[in-house]
């Protein structure tokens, strides 16, 4: 039987509980959603005693279906106010669930500021105090937990950011010989645990417990099913060489890169950085550098890579398209290198890269530093590490330091940084940015997919696919799973309904499990209303709707009604 | 006829209308509210082009009815991000009441940075450029616009923090010869009128209009029995020799003094700067130090005064209750000398005393600096006219000061610093810094007054009570005058209603005039509902329904749904 672990962080005190029926039914950002609004009150303080950091496994995590693993947090979030769920990679998530784990829920705060460790075995759960860490960086941190815990364990820490409460501050995941540094980056959930007093998390899976599964035949067959589709799928195939980087050529040439802080859509130096210059790089320098590597243990795609320096050693991995380009061309910055190297100081630090590049760019913009400047940059993101007023400023993300130089230029909707796709020359993800309950955020439903059979510029639409698209990302976020899984059941409905068949014996058709997605925003939507964070009141930037973006010269010009309108879209249940 | 100036601060167009027949009835904070609601996207951004600073008369700023003079500004707030409206003495109302204007609206946003003078005459109004204004202190821009327009001229301005758009900057008014700096401090709209590209408004009235009263006899004989009223009442008489520090004694005594980041409510040097006090120490000093000064023309309150240093020299004038126990105890400073100096200093820089004092108490609750530290905080005070990275972060306000430092005990309502009456130890206060339109505002309906007959720990009739606190100030408000003159009509309804009679023709009963204040509230919550801004999302801080506060040891504690029934309670016609 699955576990719910609830964790008091005042009093310590740890409770295990079985799931109810109705919890079963529920993972990774279903189950967030549902403990939110049923638990935390909407209006609390995100930092405050009231909310909960919740960190709950997908309704896949304990079985071999490719790319399940990724593990969901949520909570209220400290940066846009409103219900947050941000999943990362890395192998702690993979051990949770052997150990029986369906979800964390850390509860209340404690009387005084602390530095924990949350460890997680077979036998308990217990809360270890750990000063020794405060103030770490998350690579020093993961290395030093290696050093008391053990080698073979699941790890996940915040960097001083997230002690320092700032709002860009996510949470760090690894794989097992820290190599790999994933996130949830986005809202601000590292605060959330900073708040908690808990610096990091220890996964000791040694005492396993065997997971049920309803059939264990079909289970099998149907993942190798999954598995067999997706290496026949070109995209997959163009991941595992070029990662997430494959698609910045089209973006750029399309005019929606995002470039020295959203002024313009095409950066003179794409080129450079596209996915085959990226994989032809590191292939040249060698060393550790490799293109094609997992995030999470068992993944088919493998769109993950390590980016060698000259001399072969690491400067950072994975290098992601959004990181990219939001530390890289959004900051007028075009040397590989130092993107690279920004984006692995963001990652010691413990801020997203996405709210970290937006913010340096707004900062720019506003004549803190001069765009290009590479060196002011890292200086800037090493200041969040050490929590200089300047640093303080801008890990507290893009909206934060457009409030404090009086730049109106932020392009952030919820208060949340946009992503590397420019609203005016992509449409479709405006519509998510100011819709989804997640606030700005490409993962919540990426109409880049659809750029070929959706026009980007056009307003018709948008709203129907960009509620669609948000439905399908709401369903992948619970079942554990990443957006890239999606070619395999493109075409094959079955294998999906055979997936929830074989793992917990529920009938359901394609449509119904559509219908889970629908569940999923519905029920975040009623928290964000009741926290007074809707589109109703949180509009696109203004500046996005007066300055058009060359080289389309469009505008962001869909009508709020239009925009308004999409709580009474209807899901699709014919594609996928 | 009077007169509705309309600027476009983008064009340099201006257009001048008469008031139609509605906007005729409604003057201050009522027009205010009026226009906000009927012309500017309750969603917009605060300091983008949508949102209008609108300057407007009182309904009896053309009389010399006592204290009339008060001159509202109002718009969106960048601070609260809700309706607005701020209103202060100073010598400029009269003399644009003398131009036959009644409102001023400053519309839209110039496409660049500029520093510009509006320009007040009988003849016409118009903008300048005036480069050289750039960044100056506000003492320094009154005494150049003398300079320039001369010395008989009505002024306004902002300083450093509104031209840098930072979210506690006011705007600064002053009287003829420069000594009394007035702001209308609450809310930042010293940043919208910064947003607009306007430093300074200079008003020359030497082209004065006569104004037209219905029955200027009527007008006379009532004017004179509010003055005899006023002067018969021993609150007023109090004022004049103390000031409003007259209330620092039983503030202190009854336990709701916010002292160290309101962290307890009585400061252990209180006895030194209560009023009579303060009045002996100017009396001693003698020099320019002076009590009993008016800050309009022709008030017969007088509560203000000019506090000289040792040697006879001004160090600010006026310093008020709020400014001193915020800038004072409530950052642990105990001698007077320093907290006028802080006082002249945040007038120096543009900013509003009670944010300034609130964020720089929060920082001092951070370890930023130390409880106490006086030359640490003027010094901050000054980085805020600067625009250091500190600087920015505390002229941005408590809240943001907070979220810098990751700091949740911070004293605010709807991102709002509270003034200086702690809501535990008086708790109708508390109803009003949540409910009210405006935030955290004492002159939004203070319950200090009502401190004998309504036990301010206890629960029962606070919604009550605050709600007709509430209703009255803004009917105050909308006529131009002080909360001062309220003695005046508390046993003689009849003066009020001959009021409105003798300058306007108009007849009203008691009751109709106090639902003219219930119209102010219900037009402002309409704005505030439509920008997602009210009670049910803007709750208090949590530490204060947590922290009990020595010496009642009390938390606030008034229900939500208590709360949330204040737009249901009935209008008192029978009381004042």
């Amino acid at each position: 039987m699955q576990k719910i672990v609830r964790v008091n962080t005042r009093t310590a005190e740890v409770e295990y509980d079985s799931p109810t029926e109705e919890q079963l039914k529920y993972g990774g950002r279903h189950f967030i959603a549902k403990i939110l609004l049923n638990e935390v009150p909407p209006t609390c303080e995100a930092l405050g005693r009231h909310n909960k950091l919740i960190i709950s496994l997908g309704l896949f995590a304990d079985t071999n279906l490719s790319t399940a693993g990724q593990l969901s947090f949520g909570g209220k979030s400290p940066l846009t106010g409103g219900i947050k769920e941000s999943n990362t990679g890395g192998f702690a998530g993979k051990r949770l669930a052997k150990l029986g784990i369906k979800a964390i829920i850390l509860e209340d705060i404690p009387d005084e500021e602390l530095t924990r460790v949350l460890h997680v075995t077979g036998d308990e759960v217990k809360l270890i105090d750990a000063p020794y860490l405060k103030g770490m960086l998350v690579d020093e941190t993961f290395n030093e937990l290696r050093q008391r815990f053990g080698q073979k364990i699941g790890l996940i820490c915040i960097g001083p950011a997230g002690e320092m409460k700032m709002h860009s501050a996510g949470i760090a995941s690894v794989d097992d010989n820290g190599t790999q540094v994933r996130y949830a980056a986005r809202g601000g959930l590292g605060a959330l645990m900073g708040s908690k007093g808990i610096k990091a998390i220890v996964v000791d899976d040694s005492k396993p417990t065997k997971p049920q599964y309803y059939d264990e035949e079909l289970l099998k067959e149907t993942i190798k099913g999954v598995t067999e589709a997706l290496l026949a799928d070109p995209k997959s195939s163009n991941r595992r060489k070029y990662g997430t980087l494959d698609i910045l050529e089209l973006a750029n040439q399309v005019g929606l890169l995002p470039t020295r802080n959203f002024s313009i859509g095409q950066f003179e130096k794409a080129s450079e950085m596209t996915g085959p210059q990226f994989a032809a790089l590191v292939e040249e320098r060698g060393g550790c550098g490799k293109s094609g590597t997992p995030c999470v243990p068992g993944c088919t795609i493998m769109c993950s890579n390590v980016m060698p320096d000259k001399n072969g050693k690491k400067i950072v991995a994975s290098i992601q398209y959004e990181s990219l380009v939001l530390l890289g061309p959004n900051c007028d910055i075009g040397n590989l290198d130092d993107i690279g190297e920004l984006n692995h100081l963001c990652n010691q630090v413990g801020v997203d890269t996405i709210e970290c590049g937006a913010a340096i760019a707004v900062a720019m913009d506003s004549g803190v530093i001069k765009f290009g400047d590479t060196e002011a940059a890292k200086d800037i993101v090493r200041q969040i590490g050490k929590g200089t007023y300047l640093g303080r400023i801008i890990g507290n993300g893009a909206a934060f330091t457009g409030q404090a130089f009086g730049n109106r230029r932020v392009p952030a909707a919820k208060g949340q940084a946009m992503p590397a796709y420019d609203p005016r020359a992509l449409k479709g993800n405006g519509v998510t940015y100011v819709t989804s309950p997640m606030g700005a955020d490409h993962t919540a439903g990426n109409a880049f997919e659809t750029l070929k059979t959706n026009n980007p510029l056009g307003i018709e639409n948008q709203v129907n696919n960009s509620y669609n698209l948000q439905v399908r990302a709401a369903l992948l976020d619970s079942m554990g799973v990443c957006l890239f899984i999606r070619p395999a059941f493109v075409k094959n409905h079955a294998l999906l309904s055979a997936l929830y068949k074989a793992r917990y014996g529920w009938d359901l058709t394609f449509g119904e499990i559509r219908n889970m997605g629908a569940d999923v925003l519905e029920t975040e939507r009623k928290f964000n209303e009741l926290a007074g964070v809707s589109e109703k009141y949180k509009r696109i930037p203004e500046f996005m709707t007066e300055e058009p973006l060359p080289p389309n010269n469009t505008v962001f010009d869909i009508p709020q009604e239009e925009l308004e309108r999409i709580w009474s879209v209807e899901v699709r249940t014919d594609a996928f």
